[in-house]
């Protein structure tokens, strides 16, 4: 299967296993905001679960549900990003942010119900048994809290009114918590359903991450926002430090070509059958949105 | 030992989780937010996690992360729902609101990171096998989620603009979800710890809960914001319906008693074994805060 026709057959079944999820209670608002944002998107996490799963002979139906709880982790997170005291953004996967389309407090809800439901997803006893369910818990919640996800946002935050912009080691540790490590688990979920060591893929997942963030800053320079999906240009516009601003355009497209590279190395030890992982390195710096 | 003293020392077991737990990235505001948001409070939900474990002969250090849990998951839903796009308040606990010691997006944060910590803190192999934890992670997610206090909480905002004040069933509902859930919870952790039957703990807390609700009304009515710690006066200001509307203050005090004595003959069963949980019952009522 080519990798775009693998990636929306993943996204097919993860979309399938979110809105089983989400079926329930249908008539409140705040639930209907959650199936909102469970929509669209690249599904890479989804994707990166689904295959690391693959590459342990574990199949997708029984990793399904860690696939799902990292989109609704993701989703959640992106909901809160785009709120008007963080990020402030009207336009997401382009269509109207989950506070636009419905209210502030809605969309605070429908963010905490989702990272709710990502560790209810991981108690699903077809991901195998507790102690890798609870493994998969433990992963998710390091990823994810003030050590990962909501650090990296945090620091993204104050840099926004820092007096000088973050540095390049600065902005690497910025990134490594507020996209890195959520890829990171998603990369490392296979070998955590398989009880084997995550060491490889975290090495695949931790160049795959940052590549995929100057990619982002990158995307934001040349890209429009109609392929995109969302405003652009608006890095530069705020005088934040990003990638392109530390390496110049040509300087963050190399760098993101060796960690393409880097990320190929760590899947060595896979040989041939890491070719899905390795395809989505090299879409992760090519892709348009 | 008298239930003050109990109440007590079982808040200060549960503190030192909370601040082990938080000991890390000292220096990030949001960090500093989440451990100002983890003080105080009367800990009943932490009370009732240890109670409920000790009843079913589990010591309390074998317990304390999940009451920490609870409380972190408890501190997280009062960040947010002291958010200017929800209650917008600006007085818990007798002390300034997180969003107005710090701002709205450090509050968001520190919220997101509380409900991750929760579920963090049940990944503790002190608290038993992988089975028992994973029983704790999912019975934590249904109760706050959004069939359990997101719900609650969703419902309570649409009662503001609803045309007509809610009736008693529906108001039960919102409560059931609001704050029983979590309460419900927090009484279930025992039996969910020791794998044993939580319906009689269930039966309890579900009485418990709608008693605790009912005396927040009325001490909505009755107490002073001094006393009390936050605002009050505000359902009747904002023209909500509460049990105090519906019943009258009598009859609110009479229902409250009745529960209080449903909840004690649920636990017939455990005895004279139960009776630090049959007095935290009776205080929830009794309470000036």
């Amino acid at each position: 299967m080519s990798f775009p026709a693998l990636l929306a057959a993943d996204a097919a079944l993860v979309q399938a296993r979110l809105d089983a999820a989400l079926r329930a209670r249908a008539e409140v608002p705040v639930v209907q905001a959650m199936r909102y944002a469970v929509q669209g998107g690249k599904r890479l996490r989804a994707f990166l679960v689904l295959e690391s799963a693959r590459l342990h002979g574990i199949a997708p139906e029984a990793a399904v549900s860690a696939a799902a709880a990292v989109e609704a982790l993701h989703a959640y997170s992106l909901i809160h990003d785009d709120l008007p005291c963080m990020d402030d953004d009207d336009l997401r996967r382009g269509l109207p942010t989950v506070h636009v389309k419905w209210d502030e407090a809605t969309a605070v809800l429908a963010g905490d119900a989702l990272q709710t439901l990502a560790f209810e997803l991981l108690c699903d006893p077809a991901l195998g048994g507790a102690e890798r369910r609870l493994a998969l818990v433990g992963g998710l919640a390091r990823a994810s809290g003030a050590e990962g996800m909501v650090l990296g946002q945090a620091l993204d935050i104050a840099a926004e009114t820092a007096p000088v912009p973050l540095t390049l080691p600065e902005i690497t540790r910025l990134q490594a918590g507020k996209t890195g490590a959520l890829i990171c688990f998603s990369a490392e979920a296979g070998a955590l359903l398989a009880g084997t060591d995550p060491a490889p893929l975290r090495a695949y997942a931790t160049a795959l991450g940052l590549a995929f963030q100057i990619a982002d800053d990158i995307l934001d320079v040349e890209g429009d926002a109609a392929s995109v999906g969302k405003r652009v240009g608006k890095d530069a516009e705020a005088g934040k430090a990003t990638f392109v601003s530390l390496l110049g355009l040509e300087g963050a497209k190399i760098r993101a070509a060796a960690l393409v590279a880097e990320a190929e190395a760590a899947l060595a030890p896979y040989g041939t059958a890491a070719s899905a992982l390795i395809d989505a390195a090299r879409f992760v710096i090519s892709r348009q949105s």
